[in-house]
């Protein structure tokens, strides 16, 4: 489960925090897994407020992908969150997140620049920013 | 280890196979694994020529990204391949490759439409598509 926030239709919210697979800190769009008989946008909905504090009044499944279907089972949904209300952060403990909000052709740029190099958001990222190219 | 491999400004080769852990037929670009020792465009050239069946004459890096940096230590190289000179299929006896050529414009619809649903190739066919507009 993965999303894609945007604070307005140029804003994104990204987060930047240590993984521990890749060795090094990652900026990323914000994702998190499914608990339990818990539903794709319930999901969402609860991981943007846990990471970045917005609670999202429209939340839109953008598109889904396997991350490698060569050896892992694993669907990774993703959703277009906007309309975002601030609440509060309100994060496992476990988590040390920091958040980064950008305009999406900065993300775009840190893309090329190699800035962002996480295929889960390089996808959210370049999508969003076509959605919102023909938009205009 | 992926490739994009493009036959001109506007066509870009992929492969369809069916998937296992996906439970299904993907659409891809192609990929491969690097064998101990071997260098990232080496595998490149031999993955294109295994699984395509052209030898190419400019490779570039295009970018690298995490897969899944939550869990999984995988990086992926992504490569441009250019200049696409045909040998023949060279192909480990195991792969059931489809070969699948198509417009850039077209293979963004089809993820657009959730054709293609694989992460790389819609990091790595976005990222063409978006070279080649700029350059126009």
């Amino acid at each position: 489960m993965a999303i894609v926030p945007l604070l307005d239709h140029n804003t994104i919210v990204l987060v930047r925090q240590f993984r521990q697979p890749a060795g090094r800190v990652l900026l990323e769009i914000p994702a998190g897994t499914l608990e339990k008989g818990e539903e794709p946008d319930d999901c969402a909905r609860r991981e943007v407020e846990e990471e970045i504090g917005y609670a999202p009044g429209l939340l839109t499944e953008m598109f889904h992908s396997y991350l490698a279907p060569g050896y892992s089972t694993e669907m990774l949904h993703t959703f277009l969150a906007e309309d975002l209300r601030k609440t509060e952060v309100n994060r496992d403990t476990d988590e040390f997140l920091e958040i980064v909000t950008v305009s999406l052709e900065d993300a775009v740029r840190m893309i090329d620049t190699g800035e962002i190099v996480d295929a889960k958001s390089i996808c959210g990222i370049l999508l969003a920013s076509r959605l919102y190219k023909e938009c205009k």
